[in-house]
């Protein structure tokens, strides 16, 4: 269950998988045979919850259908009773999906952080700058592109 | 397939639910029985796509787990086609989820935004501004309440 090691000089271990394995206490939520939810240790609201795969994949698109299908049942089975917890009236649910989207711990999990009227309710689009400027054959390409990629 | 009407004085009907009626063209990549994928009209990036159920759901824990389940495994399958497609090293995967968290159209959307090293790398940690400072006491009671909201 632990992972493999990563190029990096101050981490030897993934820290999810150690809290998988028990050797990092977490405040868990929930857990079943393929997937984990434990409160974030550095929340951005109270109840800030992170839903992780077992076993060690680094991106959504590394972890296997059936295992992300679990992920994401449990997901949708923790918004409701995160937002109820922390008498909240929304929710952010995302993944930081790769280290140039801000991913910190290089094993897939997604955040449930709850909303409320006071934290000024910014959409994830706030991340973003500018926006591009795509042109109607620039945009039916990457739609080709795309449709083209999907595996059956 | 049309939506209930809200209570929105410039918005009969839902805007997805006439791009899944056909009634509002849309660069549709991926489709099937119960979900959807098109690109967003107002990209915040190149291959910026949207996943949605068909059937109109305002949040994600309104979508029945089985349409959620769908759901997730379109997001899961067009990850990778679409950071392909857009030549992207990463991704945000993310719902806004309820208005205070910044949801515009009450048809609950997944966003699949390809991310590059160039436009910052900001993870979704950057829409939140101070983090709460929370006792252990606190954390323990809302892991505690959501563990019990948890149903099976």
């Amino acid at each position: 269950m632990i992972c493999e090691r990563f190029d990096r000089p101050d981490m030897d271990d993934c820290i999810f998988c150690q809290i998988v394995a028990g050797d990092i206490p977490s405040r868990t939520v929930y857990e079943d045979a393929t997937t984990m939810a434990f409160l974030d240790a550095n929340p951005l609201a109270p109840g800030h919850t992170l839903v992780i795969p077992k076993d060690h994949h680094e991106h959504v698109q590394d972890i296997p259908a059936g295992v992300a299908g679990d992920v994401f049942a449990t997901v949708h089975r923790l918004v409701a009773p995160v937002q109820d917890a922390a008498g909240a009236e929304a929710s952010t649910v995302a993944f930081n999906n790769g280290e140039v989207a801000g991913q910190e711990v290089p094993h897939a999990h997604c955040h449930i952080i709850p909303r409320f009227t006071e934290d000024g309710s910014a959409p994830i689009h706030s991340i973003f700058g500018e926006r591009p400027d795509l042109g109607d054959d620039e945009l039916d390409d990457i739609a080709d592109d795309i449709a083209d990629g999907v595996s059956d």
